[in-house]
C-alpha cells in the first residue's frame, strides 16, 4: 500500500513529530492554512470518517482530545477542527486525519480545508 | 441560563429535527453555508471541546458517528465535519456543536464555517 501516512506513521518517510502515543501520531500540515496547522493521524490505516465503526468513533473522540491538548501546548486561543471526508469534500489522503488550525491574530473571515 | 441550544434540546424553542436519541439532537443551521448544514449537538450543557475530560472525548465520537450517519442517510456524496473552539475560531454559541456541512456538486473552493 502506498499510503503517505502509513509511511510517516511507521518512520519510513520522515516528519517532525509533534506528539506521538501508541495509536496516534501529529505532525505539521506541509501546506498550512492558517498559522498553526496541525495534522493528527491513528497509525492504524483507516480510509475516512465513512469507514469508522463503534470503535473507530472513540478513536475519533481520541483524535480530538489529543487535538485539545495540542492547541492548549501550544498556545492556540481558538482553533477550528476538521474531518474532511472523501474527496467531494477535500480529503486529499486516504488515512483518516484530523486538522487542528489556529494562530490567527484575528477570527478568520475564511479558511480553505 | 440562556443557551439558544439548551432551549432547542428541552424543545422550549421549536426546530425541525433531523435526528434526536438520549443526548443528542441535530437539527438545520439557521445560516447554512452549504447546501446541506446540518449542527449536531449533545442536549447536556457543554461549552466547547475546550471543556471535554475522557468521558467528552467519547462523546465527541459519538457526535462524529451521528454526523456519519446523517450524512449517508441524506446522501452528502462527501462532507466536512467541525467543531470551532472559542470566539477566536468562530464558535458563536457556547454550547458544543458539531457542523456537519456538504451536497456540493463541485468540491468547494472556499467553505467559511
Amino acid at each position: 500500500m502506498n499510503c503517505i501516512f502509513c509511511k510517516i506513521a511507521e518512520k519510513s518517510i520522515f516528519k517532525e513529530i509533534v506528539f506521538e502515543n501508541e495509536g496516534f501520531m501529529a505532525f505539521n500540515d506541509i501546506h498550512p492554512k492558517a498559522p498553526q496547522h496541525v495534522l493528527i493521524i491513528p497509525k492504524a490505516h483507516i480510509a475516512s470518517v465513512k469507514e469508522l465503526d463503534e470503535e473507530g468513533e472513540k478513536m475519533a473522540g481520541r483524535m480530538i482530545g489529543i487535538a485539545r491538548r495540542i492547541a492548549e501546548k501550544v498556545g492556540m486561543a481558538g482553533y477550528k477542527l476538521i474531518f474532511n471526508v472523501g474527496p467531494e469534500a477535500g480529503q486529499t489522503v486516504e488515512h483518516l486525519h484530523l486538522h487542528c488550525i489556529g494562530g490567527w491574530e484575528s477570527p478568520p473571515a475564511k479558511v480553505e480545508v
